[in-house]
């Protein structure tokens, strides 16, 4: 076995006396071993230990999505019981750690049938994915690009008289036109929608007077691209833009404080200070940002109370907001990347409050 | 609380004796209350017991995703651990039920502070589920309506020269532009990948000659369409004409057998029997079919081993296949519901091997 990651794998389990890794639907086992498995009823497990090759019990009829040679599989048919394959390789007494995306429904099987110590496989899988190797860093610029070449050709469209979906499903497809390999998500949250920081896009039409939050991102080669700017239709008011103007400001300043050492939480801070002694603090509801990666939301959180001191190659998205009820909300976001010395913003678009028609 | 569903919930909770139901993301809790939870790392956990009204344990920022008045919600901060939310109202020594998609990461923090029994929700969910209300049924009518004039439509292109992906990006936005809210999702799967049931639509770009598995649906009120027709490039070859005869008169068979009382195996046998008859058993390589509903694969599932009696209401597909490793795929995929005498079949758009340029 040369994976190196799944080296890497076993030494953050022997540290944490871990014997067995059983990873599912997710991010870990693509990080591992590349392949993906369906987020479906059929149980796709890969099982990790101390002393074999790590094999993947897989449903038969999706074995030919597995790159050949990548990992050994142990394909189960429709009449079979696949956590009888994974319970056949468990031991009882053993401490065992379960992928965080694994679905209850299989937690629960699997302990009902093997007497063991469960614990998250998080503490090992951050360990190894908290930190960015430059091919990754690579994944994560490319899809940072394209997503920057859809924010620019945003400015150039008309809203006015499109509906939140309709522009969403713009996104997607010029994702994709930009060079991603798929769409990720899109959220366009317009008038006082934009004060819903996770609204779905729906069958709001735009009007002028409308700020308009795009919050979205295509994946390339599995890792995504997440980028927030703010458009208003028509000329802005005073308001519109002073608000825009104070999230820009924080969101400046927490860029400018990135660096090795710095704790997530300090940045985190940064950018609530400017916007508290902006006046407008207690509008503010959601953390600075979270980690990027195989996943879109992971370690390191950019949040009160996570003290992680930043590391070189650490990824994560830098992102207040200002969120008016009723009225109108705004955010900006980058991806960034701690370096030896400082930050790289992977997103360079316009941060401006675009004006469209 | 007179949610009909939850009345409904709580009876089947009784009758298994089941104290407490928690439900994350996955179809069960928008099956209850018509809120989905985001995918996410922040918790949102519906918790329904039989004394008090259910509460939603629910991100701040994501408040203002819920209808307001249609369930009580307990909002947590960016620094609150929304577990202790949870653990503070469950009993220790009660029997709790999990709904099936919980990410592993909260089961575990949870069975780590609640010393209860914890089983599946499923057994008291798809008792609810199985069965389909009018409204339901009319959503699968309509996404199933949309995906099949895009099945029409897919026949007047031009495959030769498309990539996979590319028919698949146009599928999504047809399934969208035929009716449907949202794509839901679409594969393509030509020449030697239609072998793959699974496939996932890729760079290969079609050529006259290859034989194109087409796999898609679009989401309508949150109820999936799932179709499949099967084209072919140029005029076909007698073998792939023979195997697509072949899978229709599987689909065909397995159809008119539907009805009350008759068993999920027997369709399945029914089907794999024609194929069998016809020579290609070890070709169909997977069950006929699955259940469908908020959740695109659920029970029933019409495979061997399975006796439940098909019941007026229940929906699922029917989608024999012949897979011909290195050469080509051939599936055929309906969705049907059981009638108080027989079967309606949903989809309706030609069934035959289309020629397409």
């Amino acid at each position: 076995m040369t994976n190196p990651r799944v080296v890497r794998a076993r030494e953050a389990m022997a540290t944490r006396g871990i014997d067995r890794l059983l990873l599912s639907v997710g991010p870990d086992m693509p990080y591992l071993i590349g392949y993906e498995a369906m987020a479906l009823e059929r149980l796709t497990m890969l099982i990790v230990d101390h002393e074999n090759d790590p094999v993947l019990v897989i449903p038969e009829l999706e074995t030919p999505r597995v790159e050949p040679g990548s990992v050994d599989i142990i394909p189960w048919g429709e009449v079979d019981d696949p956590i009888d394959l994974v319970v056949a390789r468990c031991k009882p007494g053993e401490t065992i750690a379960l992928g965080d995306h694994t679905w209850a429904r299989f937690v629960l099987a699997l302990q009902d049938r093997v007497e063991a110590e469960w614990v998250p496989s998080s503490p090992v899988m951050t360990e190894l994915r908290i930190r960015k190797d430059p091919e990754e860093l690579d994944l994560l610029r490319s899809a940072a690009q394209a997503a920057d070449q859809v924010a620019d050709r945003l400015a150039t469209l008309t809203f006015s008289g499109m509906s939140e979906r309709q522009l969403s499903r713009w996104i997607d497809d010029a994702v994709v036109e930009e060079g991603s390999d798929a769409p990720g998500f899109s959220l366009v949250a317009s008038g006082p929608n934009g004060a819903s920081p996770h609204h779905d896009s729906g069958d709001r039409v735009m009007e002028p007077g409308d700020v308009v939050v795009c919050d979205f991102g295509g994946l390339v080669g599995g890792y995504p691209a997440d980028t927030t700017r703010t458009f208003v239709i028509g000329e802005p008011g005073a308001e519109q833009t002073g608000v825009h103007a104070l999230v820009l400001s924080a969101v400046e300043a927490a860029t400018a404080a990135v660096g090795p050492g710095v704790a997530a939480e300090e940045i985190d801070g940064i950018a609530r200070t400017v916007i508290t002694e902006g006046g407008f603090g207690e509008y503010f509801i959601h953390r600075t940002g979270h980690g990027i990666g195989r996943e879109g939301h992971e370690e390191p959180y950019i949040v009160e109370g996570n003290d992680t001191p930043l590391e070189p190659t650490m990824c994560f998205s830098i992102e207040p907001g200002i969120y008016l009820p009723d009225r109108f909300g705004v955010r900006i976001e980058d991806i960034v990347t701690v370096t030896d010395d400082g930050v790289e913003v992977f997103n360079t678009s316009d941060r401006s409050l675009r004006i469209v028609g």
